[in-house]
Parts: structure tokens; C-alpha cells; sequence
């Protein structure tokens, strides 16, 4: 990683630093949002947030490394959710994976980088192993670890396929009647279908 | 629509018109696959033809009827086969939609403008009306008609939503152990939950 570069005259002070990094990775976010993962450049995030190049690199390093960390922080809430999901009652885990994935398409603050997330992953290698890292290492391997069932890394992916393909046809193609159907009338389709994933014979 | 430009000499003979015809299609699908929606414009597609981007206009119109019959023509098999899907006995719909579906992202041929049109969609607002248009009229309509439960076309666009989230998971973001698993374990699991979503209680 290089030191940020003589016009910024050295390293900023600490108490600065916090706020030039999260300002860094608030135009990261609206950047990969806006551009997606290719189309985005590490100079048009640095000049978004109104530094140099080299600064993003210092705290942030590759392009891809920017990107995780803006997704990471985009996710810190919903990242902190799958103990939650696992750790309930088994025999309600398929509605409380299906309220927590809708939740996160129904809510414009994780919405718009959950978009940008998918659509860099569907456009671009590199973002499609963030992704995969993302949801397999953090969401579906741990809500896998909690099941006593063969096939358990299967079936989770299985749920999850469920309400990805519902996510797409619902917020991104928005196909109707699912576009505009009532979120509850959902929920109480999609649960016991994710139930059986996970837990059924 | 405008005629071909006088560089063309006037339009083509009959005989060589189909030929044409189908060099711009193959040419269209080749660039849509390659840069997607967005950065394909209807003067790379005549480039990639050797035509002049007039004929092109000549013969679809605007970039998204180009597309649109690009789409078309890639899934004209495809496209034949929600009749049979939909008017093969009802207790095993499901396993037809479920193999029918897998089917076209297991066959390169109808893979790679599959893929082409998901990451067209889910980029731009046109192509994703093309695919919706191309989904709900062609497969999912026929299908709902077909149902004699209430909610019909919801129950449909839920089954989709199972099959094209396991699609991305397996084919676009390849999350393991999805992506490697036997397609006949995938059959298994998802025929009894599409048929679950089309006709169950």
C-alpha cells in the first residue's frame, strides 16, 4: 500500500482519519451503486469523497478491497443478523430467513447496495466472489452449522435460491402481480417453503 | 423505420435478405452476450455484421427491438416449449418447469444469451422490461392459465422466483456446493417444491 501522496502532506491526524475513511467509503458505496463494480474506478471514488487517489489505496488497498469494505459496512446490521436467524427456534428459521432477506430488499438503505452488490456480481468475477464470500462465509454457513440434517450446505442454498429468485423478479425485473403483492401475503408463502429446505424429510 | 443507406445500393435481394437478416441477429446476440445492454450500440452490432447501421435500423428498428429479437431467436425452442409444459398432466408440472428451466442454463447454446439477457436486465430498465415481457407473456401466463387455484399468477412467479435464484446461485454467482452438485439431486429437491408452489393446499 502507498503512503497517501505529498498533497495531502503526510497522513491525516487521528481524529480526522475516522472521518476521511468513512467519507471514503461513502462515495465507494454510491459509486459501485451508481456504476457498478467494472465501470467504477478508485479515481472516480477518491474524487467523489475529495481526496487523492492514494489515500484510498492506503486505507482500502485494490479496487476489489474497496469494494468489500463498502459492502461490509453497507451490511455491518444485517451482517450482525444470521446468529440471530440461526439461533432461534429451528422450526421458525425459514420465516426468520425470509423476513430478514426480504427486509433488507424492503428497506431503501440496504436496498440500493444490495443492487449495486448484485448487479456488479451478475456483471463481474471479481464481485461475484465477493458476493459468494459474503452471503456463503457469513449468512448461509453458519445458518448451516445449526442444522443436523445431511446435505445441510445444499439445502441452505436451496432456501436461499428461493428468496434471491424472489428478490430479482420482485425489486429488480419486478414482475407483477409479485412486484406489488402485499410483503405478508409473501412471507406467509415463502416461509414454509424455506422451512422445508432447511429442515424437511 | 429507415430505408437501408445508398452505400447499401437499396436493399438486398430476397435471397440474400435472410442471410443478412441473420448475420445481424448473430452479430446482436454476440454483443449484447459480450458488453450487455448498455454498451452495445446498434453501430458495434453493424460492425460486427459488416452492414451499414442503417440496415439494421431497417430491419428491427431501435436498439431494444434489435434486442428484442435477438431474444427471440435464441429462445425460439425455448419458446415453444411452455405449451408442452403447461398442457402435460398437472401433478407433474412441476418437474416439467423444474427441467425445463435447468435444462436452458445446462445447455451452452441457450446459456450464454441467458446470461446475457440477466445481466442486461438487471443493469437496464429496458432490457428488464424485455425480459419481463419475454417471462410473464410467453412462460408464465400459460402456465397460470393453466391453474385452477386462486392467485394463480402469483403461485407461478414464486416457482419462477425458486428456479431463477438457483439459477444465479449455481450458474451466475456459483456458490458451492450448489454450483458442482449433481443436476438430477437439484430435480429432486426443487420438482416437489415448484409443483408445492403451482398447486399445493
Amino acid at each position: 500500500m502507498s503512503e497517501p501522496t505529498a498533497r495531502r502532506r503526510g497522513r491525516p491526524p487521528r481524529a480526522e482519519s475516522g472521518d476521511t475513511r468513512d467519507r471514503i467509503l461513502d462515495a465507494a458505496r454510491e459509486e459501485f451503486s451508481e456504476r457498478g463494480y467494472e465501470k467504477t474506478s478508485v479515481r472516480g471514488i477518491a474524487k467523489a469523497a475529495g481526496v487523492d487517489s492514494a489515500l484510498v489505496h492506503h486505507y482500502f488497498g485494490t479496487k476489489e478491497q474497496v469494494f468489500e469494505a463498502a459492502v461490509a459496512v453497507a451490511f455491518a446490521p444485517a451482517l450482525a443478523a444470521p446468529d440471530a436467524i440461526a439461533e432461534g427456534p429451528l422450526d421458525s428459521v425459514g420465516e426468520r430467513l425470509t423476513r430478514f432477506v426480504l427486509g433488507l430488499w424492503e428497506n431503501p438503505a440496504t436496498r440500493t447496495p444490495l443492487l449495486a452488490i448484485v448487479r456488479s456480481a451478475v456483471n463481474n468475477d471479481t464481485a461475484a466472489a465477493v458476493f459468494r464470500r459474503l452471503i456463503s462465509a457469513q449468512l448461509l454457513r453458519r445458518i448451516a452449522g445449526r442444522l443436523d440434517v445431511p446435505d445441510a450446505e445444499l439445502r441452505v442454498e436451496l432456501a436461499a435460491a428461493q428468496l434471491v429468485g424472489t428478490a430479482m423478479l420482485r425489486y429488480v425485473i419486478k414482475v407483477e402481480p409479485l412486484a406489488s403483492a402485499d410483503l405478508e401475503r409473501i412471507v406467509a408463502r415463502l416461509a414454509p417453503v424455506v422451512q422445508g429446505h432447511l429442515t424437511g424429510g
